[in-house]
């Protein structure tokens, strides 16, 4: 079987999770399997319906029904290191052959958890599984050990406009 | 009803028609309906199998079934022009929600149509109709008009160490 690779897209613009995504879609349009893992997220966002439509894909989520914004609660702490336990397990069973860290490297930067244990879980998986990590702040050894690394700029956004996020587009 | 916004994903980075097609999918789960148009592109990729799965999906190409290497051909102006006069049809209709317009901008890199024309297509939309733009060397006209502009920059990519594109990944 061939080695999966790791990407992982990351900066300040919109379409990282969207990508993400995306390439779910083409994936099992291929006949693959995706396992869909959002952390620090506990919002019921759209996609997560996306299991209505979608055969051999599946999503959850290990984050509060809010964004963090000071300092992260025990219960952030607590959803995210279950969300590592979960996704340690998914990657190294090999079930999936895409799985999606979503948002991991703001697990990351909040300290949830360690980029350590990131690797460490990223070591252990099954050759075969090919992984996708978004979110800003992706951490330098992230990015040297990840085979595809794609940086979102922001060059104009509606949001400096006062518009907020729209359902069925952002969220 | 709301006024729909213009996204562009341009840069050389990977994502820009995936995150595309995640937006899509996004939408489709919120009871948005999509149409899809590829221009440039008549390769049977993974993504037009998406019908299979999702309601209120169309998607449609205006594209040979080769990339442009050098010169465009004939062939290329004429399915470039096709998805032109059908693009322009289904933005001003309205009846979709989502219009993405896939390597609009490599069609207008190769002078396949023009960016006035291009414009003149975006101004006569449905109020209503959300636009998504992908593709490397979107012009600065295009960039002025858009609300929501993401460079996808490639910080890495294995395309450098010789890994082709991959089915169920990139196609």
């Amino acid at each position: 079987m061939e080695n999966g690779y790791t990407h992982i897209y990351t900066g300040n613009g919109k379409g990282k999770t969207t990508a993400a995504l995306g390439l779910s879609l083409r994936a099992i349009c291929s006949g693959k399997k995706v396992y869909f893992g959002q952390f620090v997220k506990g919002m019921k966002y759209n996609e997560t319906k996306a299991v209505d439509h979608l055969p051999n894909f599946e999503i959850h989520q290990f984050g509060r029904n809010c964004f963090i914004y000071n300092d992260p609660t025990q219960e952030d702490i607590d959803a995210a290191r279950k969300g590592l336990e979960v996704c340690k397990k998914v990657l190294s069973e090999g079930k999936y052959d895409i799985v999606v860290l979503d948002e991991l490297t703001i697990a990351l930067y909040y300290k949830l958890f360690s980029v350590e244990e990131t690797i460490d879980m990223l070591k252990n998986k099954a050759s075969h599984v090919e992984v996708i990590i978004t979110g800003r702040y992706a951490p330098q050894e992230l990015i040297e050990l990840a085979d595809l690394v794609t940086e979102m700029q922001e060059i104009k956004h509606y949001y400096q406009k006062g518009v907020e996020a729209r359902e069925g587009i952002e969220r």
